[in-house]
């Protein structure tokens, strides 16, 4: 595909049509366009700004890129609603709306990002909570929601891959504050969670990434148009970012504060802005049709414990490391269990160090229930593998087929527990 | 000082002079030798081995750099009973060991390792409890220690500063397995801690660092001698590591594979090295008189509960990171809280990332209660930081002093909570 045309008529103040938008992001997601050219075009809209027809077929191709979740045909019939906010400090909204408009009957399919820049991230929050997992597959994350009604993941693999490759390039090419860029990025992301409605939460004031109102407003009303022209009702909230929400900054303890809030003892700006959120999905999602009905069921799921409730239920589903069960491979005697296998395996998983200064995984690593001398049945479980995700599995699944060794009897007696004691006067021999 | 004669003679299978390792050690540790020296020196004490005298020597002169846990004079009588582990797989028996012995009523000063190689560390077992602090002082240990009976803590800069700069150029020139160097190391570490007794754990086999027995018995005597000479009663076992030890193998699953065996829920392997260890410990602090008795106190405090309940202790007594609450520098109103000064903190303190392959530690953070508006007396706490450390502390405060701004009057007025509402139909004020 021949760029530079394309490139230059951006440049200029000219519009590129859809088909030429559709092409630009599937080369270059496919890797067949080179990052400095659209390095170049990204600049060049950054300037120039895009025309509506342009930025929808760009969310459009962005959105095609990859998979999204799809509740069609399933028979899933419960009305479904995110909510996005800019980001800002002491934001832990999202971590009290899902599981609050979820206990209201909505379905919250959310899919949130990390902290950057000066704000926090809610996967940084929810994995604040320990063995919780924002990985998920989309099916795993569809069956979720429809079991549950709500998942609060991480932007998956899946979704929107030429966002990914887009935003990376953007944001060291210093073309990240741009609207069109900014709204194609986020919602290409949010229409490919299969909602029914979306509700914006603009930032506006000192800790905004758009710290002036009315760049916030042009932000929503882009987002918006983009919104209802792909068939997702879309309504967006300026709300207060001049300080910081609620009294609690850092991840576990906002996490904390999210859950106090939860059982109504949060403070009044979180809960009032996650009403004010709340109210508009509940509407949105025909649940139901006001402002004052809305906000009593949201006030009222709240004191009866059901929010809170559900964010336990989302806790257990979501908490915990995978674990596979290893099984011995033959029928035998566990000849050895060679230690320093399994340490490095360890080491691996990410649950030990190379150099002192690496941060570690805690949660990782193996329980051996096999030890030398013991006869074993082919297919028996004889270890489990305690890893971060799939791969880590497989790594574990190796070390443990390379540290168990299983044969027709024992070729080395294992050493005794306890085989000597040193004291000054000499060695005694135990054998214990 | 003039060195190069020293290696000469070390070099040639001379002996070194208790003055001259000495000062050797007191000049490398104040900066006043360089690397390349020493690096030579330990090479040549690698391969020439030390004296006896010369041992004694290095190890003096390696105490001394740096300071002591002292419990002289304080009318302090429990005795003081420490354990070391020469390391492996799965070894979590001082988590189950230090509790157990201080319920039974030793004292424990105990001071652990990270873990490297291919073998565990205590105090990444310890760091898998939330908010446990592995970094007290000095005096904060032995406060805990004369208050709980025990203490489970790192290396403090405070203790032989000379070790940590001998152990870190060993590392990088391949002179780390020399049971001369490794035993000064150790004990020169150990017998900072005050004790009346030790016991060593030296592991045997294939997952061991000296996987040869002949190896780890010399390693043993040369530290019970260095021991015993200096007033400190050491006996070692020879304990098996050919194969894991218990069945858990990782940070999380090892620490809770220790409070499982607290409530005597534990492998057996596990209990019976612990109270093999645990019997020399009570022996030697004159608790009972011989192995009998000492196993079935050691058993009955497990069944008790009384050493699972000890192990509560210690956490909560260690558990927490450091908090200071903020108080207001003067009476006034608060006229900002400035959320982009307080969301750079969070990631000065650990909390956030500034690439997105930063890990980030979740606890830290801000509590703020002040509102831009409200009314604030002198003194008044407003605000609390969470922190790893002192360090962090000063940096939260510092923070907070740019970020809350008190004058006399509010000169802004706070930006309303939710601003505007904004739809497809087009812009709503609301100023809530």
């Amino acid at each position: 595909m021949i760029v530079v045309p394309l490139i230059e008529r951006k440049r200029d103040g000219g519009v590129l049509t859809p088909e030429e938008w559709s092409a630009l992001v599937a080369e270059y997601t496919a890797g067949r366009i080179p990052d400095y050219q659209i390095a170049a075009l990204l600049m060049a809209v950054f300037m120039r700004g895009l025309e509506r027809q342009e930025l929808a077929a760009l969310t459009d191709a962005m959105l095609a890129s990859g998979d999204r979740l799809s509740f069609d045909g399933g028979g899933f019939k419960v009305p479904r609603i995110d909510k996005h906010s800019t980001g800002g400090v002491g934001d832990k909204v999202s971590l009290v709306l899902g599981p609050l408009v979820a206990a209201c009957g909505i379905a919250v399919p959310m899919m949130s990002g990390r902290g950057l820049g000066h704000t926090g991230g809610t996967l940084d929050k929810l994995e604040a909570i320990p063995g919780f997992r924002t990985s998920l597959s989309l099916a795993e994350a569809k069956a979720q929601v429809q079991r549950l009604g709500c998942v609060l993941i991480g932007q998956t693999a899946e979704i929107a891959p030429a966002d990914r490759k887009l935003y990376a390039l953007r944001d060291v090419t210093a073309t990240v504050e741009s609207i069109p860029l900014i709204s194609a990025s986020i919602m290409s992301k949010k229409l490919a969670e299969g909602l029914n409605g979306l509700v914006l939460d603009v930032k506006n004031g000192s800790g905004a990434f758009l710290p002036e109102v009315d760049r916030g407003l042009e932000l929503a009303k882009t987002m918006i148009a983009l919104g209802e022209d792909r068939g997702c009702p879309t309504v967006a909230l300026i709300t207060a970012m001049d300080r910081p929400l609620g009294r609690a900054c850092g991840n576990v303890l906002e996490t904390e504060e999210a859950i106090l809030a939860l059982r109504g003892e949060g403070p009044p700006d979180l809960l009032e802005v996650t009403y004010a959120l709340g109210v508009e999905m509940l509407i949105q999602g025909g649940i139901e049709k006001n402002t004052k009905k809305a906000r009593k069921k949201l006030e009222t799921s709240i004191e009866s414990g059901l929010a809170a409730e559900k964010f336990e239920q989302i806790i257990e589903a979501q908490g915990g490391n995978p674990v596979e069960v290893y099984a011995a491979p033959r029928t035998g005697v566990v000849q050895r269990v060679e230690p320093r296998t399994i340490g490095r395996a360890i080491i691996a998983l990410g649950g030990g160090r190379r150099t002192v200064e690496d941060t570690i995984d805690p949660t990782v690593g193996f329980v051996i229930t096999a030890k030398p001398g013991d006869k074993v049945l082919e297919g028996e479980p004889i270890a489990s593998v305690f890893a971060k995700d799939p791969d880590g599995i497989r790594t574990g699944f190796e070390a443990l087929a390379q540290a168990i060794v299983i044969g027709d009897k024992l070729t080395h007696k294992p050493l005794p527990l306890v085989s000597h004691r040193v004291t000054r006067a000499g060695v005694e021999k135990l054998g214990v």
